[in-house]
């Protein structure tokens, strides 16, 4: 019989999603130990008969491995523009492969996850998980699929630094990398953000230590906590000219206390969280979340950054960053792009003057599109 | 006898404050009446025979009226290196008078203060709460001390604002302005910092509809806010170089659970934190912060905050703003300088490159002190 916890998880887990098993034990790099894990992922395009032509997506924080819609799953994907017959990554072309990160709730093995060892979800039982497990991971399913080397791995905001982890660890893995909004280390800032977005978690009572279920959710943590977010995510460029100091209409104001929602603003934050706080495991939040605060690259190099990614193996590279974007700021591609040129690859910074913030790559198809098109028609 | 609430209270009070009366009943902006309301200030300095070496300090949210050490209290006060004998404010020449805000907890009235209706502390009961009331009331405590003229009103950060509103409301009363970290109405990033960290303070059970004490007390929520203020008064550039990716040595590590604090820069968020929850109201907060949200000057000229700004009546302004402020962006102050300047002001915008973000005039006094002393010497 499943908990009322494992089945709601089960609802995460989109239609159409295939499943790669992780080699058991499965050894983590801050010494934990997963036994009978899986991986999320799914597909669009034909694999060309030599895997020549395979591209992998890894994800921010919170999507799944929908992408983009397909036969068995039509709902449009969180990268619907980007990817498609025709469009910019081109499944006329490119066979796509879309990881849903290992510790997340969409479907990959994570603290929402049964344990198999008791047949109860590990919650705060699961490994300690960092950004380099989440690599080896993906770079499991790579391989299980019988690619020998990707033609191009396309990495997102956290996924940016999952795909130098694997590059990192996994030499050869790819001929080409898109690093868009991404990061070789995280900083203060960022990670004073994100320990706000946990503390909020775990303020809430009903976090209960991670022991939570749907009645007793932590659900005013995770409201916070994607609030947090999703300020960090855009700009405030973007919302001068989208919301300006437009006021609710009184039939609209949330909630009768005198300090309820009254701006436009915070009525779309208040729509954001809404939509979030139920639709990702808060356990799970609070493990990629902190996985992000310790990844360094430089750590694989007596804490250089700069010399940890000359060493990378990779042949041409594209960084993407966007100018108003606070959490990955524009200064981190720009160290990915010269530390991958300094190690001989032939890798540049493109610069973008989104609007939108850290979450451009999202909504800026008009730039986004062509930038990525242009790199994947160069490979 | 005097409740708990109340005695906390008037602790927040600093020695050798100074009291002015309200007019009594005094009306706010937004409809409300104050009975037996009172304005705390400090003064340093004597004043000339005519008043006519006046200067009024008003300041951002949380400081009280003790801007710097004087005989009565010689503890150093929040702006000490600005002002004092010989210091840029110099009190060898002005005098200095700097009010506490209404609706704070330090001395003037506010949601802490006693109701002379019952002898009981307000709370949510105070009148709501506008940046202009607190104009009206600075603008009482000029009135009272004789002086008809101020040299000069510095107001930093809501201080700024209340200082727009200030001449706005009261033609004449002033010959200089020095804007610090300004701006003339509240924009949608900032509005939606405040509501989440007023979002944080409701959301704490202890904060049960404004009705706590110091036994249960909304500490959680507070410290959420405040942590939150911190990281949007300081910037990702300083925070880069002054904390890094250092880590906490195991025994300064903060809590035990898997998610216990465990960056240097966390553990500074959690030391502001700390100091602050108890030192200031939480309703005083919710009051104030709300009240910067409203802020609009250009409601008194058809929503134009340009045509209201060119509207206002003063010689010669100064605007000062940092390039690594996010809560009060560089172009706030350009505004300012911009729309006065409209006006006829001999105003000009000087921008700093202070690496502190929002909080730079209160620590880079190497860069704000040579700054406002220029301005008040040429006056």
């Amino acid at each position: 019989m499943r908990s009322r916890y494992t089945f709601a998880m089960s609802e995460f887990i989109p239609p159409g999603t295939r499943f790669v098993d992780l080699p058991s034990p499965f050894a983590m790099k801050r010494g934990g130990i997963l036994h009978g894990g899986r991986m999320a992922y799914e597909c669009w395009g034909k694999p060309d008969p030599d895997y020549g032509n395979v591209i992998l997506i890894l994800t921010g924080l919170s999507p799944d491995a929908h992408a983009a819609s397909h036969a068995e799953h039509p709902d449009p994907g969180w990268w619907e523009p980007m990817l498609g017959p025709g469009k910019p990554i081109d499944t006329d072309r490119w066979f796509v492969v879309s990881v849903n990160t290992l510790g997340s709730c969409k479907g990959s093995s994570g603290p929402a996850s049964n344990d198999p060892a008791n047949g109860r979800p590990y919650r705060l039982d699961f490994p300690e998980l960092s950004v380099e497990d989440c690599a080896d991971a993906a770079a499991h399913v790579v391989r299980v699929l019988g690619i020998r080397r990707l033609a191009c791995v396309i990495g997102n905001s956290m996924g940016g630094m999952v795909a130098l982890a694997l590059i990192n660890r996994h030499p050869g893995i790819a001929h080409g990398l898109i690093n868009i909004s991404g990061a070789a280390r995280a900083l203060p800032f960022s990670i004073a953000i994100r320990s706000l977005q946990r503390e909020a978690i775990r303020l809430d009572p009903h976090w209960n230590q991670g022991n939570y279920d749907q009645e007793h959710y932590p659900e005013a943590g995770m409201r916070m906590a994607r609030k947090l977010g999703v300020i960090t995510y855009r700009s405030a460029l973007e919302w001068d000219g989208r919301f300006g100091r437009v006021k609710l209409d009184a039939d609209r104001r949330i909630g009768t206390d005198p300090f309820a929602l009254e701006f436009e603003v915070e009525s779309y934050l208040e729509g954001h969280a809404q939509r979030f706080v139920r639709r990702f495991d808060p356990n799970c939040y609070l493990y990629l979340s902190r996985a992000m605060d310790w990844f360094d690259l430089g750590e694989s190099c007596d804490g250089s950054t700069e010399q940890a990614l000359s060493r990378v193996r990779i042949d041409r590279a594209l960084a993407i960053g966007v100018h108003t974007d606070i959490l990955f700021p524009l200064q981190q591609q720009e160290e990915i792009a010269n530390g991958l040129l300094a190690g001989g690859a032939d890798a540049r910074l493109l610069p973008l003057p989104s609007p939108q913030g850290h979450d451009a790559f999202l909504v800026d198809i008009a730039r986004f599109g062509p930038a990525v098109r242009g790199f994947l028609d160069s490979l």
